[in-house]
């Protein structure tokens, strides 16, 4: 089963590299962008079959390495 | 509107991230993982509200600056 994980940072948490990325476009000439933040996709392909349990597991992966809690937040996708 | 651009590596290229996390995971307890592979999740908040003009936008972004398109795959998925 493969789990889709996208980690992203909390409201109000700095953005350093989304700001970085904002200010690369607007030199490269694309205006109109008024907010970029970066976050992380992490795809996992797991043994477990049965949806609960998986996603069961990928929360656990998430709160304990994938994601930091304190400043980030996770949703998490299954597909077969 | 607000655009959501993952960027992830090709099949066949190199994931030594994606690896870090596997065995970060299967040294934490978590077996029954046979693949990590990390991407990047870029959120944009941008001015043009027509859809097709926004998507073709962010594609000019992707090639030009987000992905790296002789490594990377990007997937746009635009929301009001």
């Amino acid at each position: 089963m493969k789990a889709k994980v996208l980690v992203t940072l909390k409201t109000g948490v700095l953005d350093p590299q989304g700001k970085a990325v904002q200010h690369a476009l607007a030199a490269l000439g694309f205006f109109g962008v008024n907010d970029v933040r970066q976050g992380k996709l992490i795809e996992l392909d797991i043994d477990e079959t049965d949806p609960a349990k998986a996603r069961e597991s990928v929360e656990t992966m998430c709160r304990s390495l994938l994601a930091n809690t304190v400043i980030e937040n996770y949703t998490i996708d299954l597909a077969d």
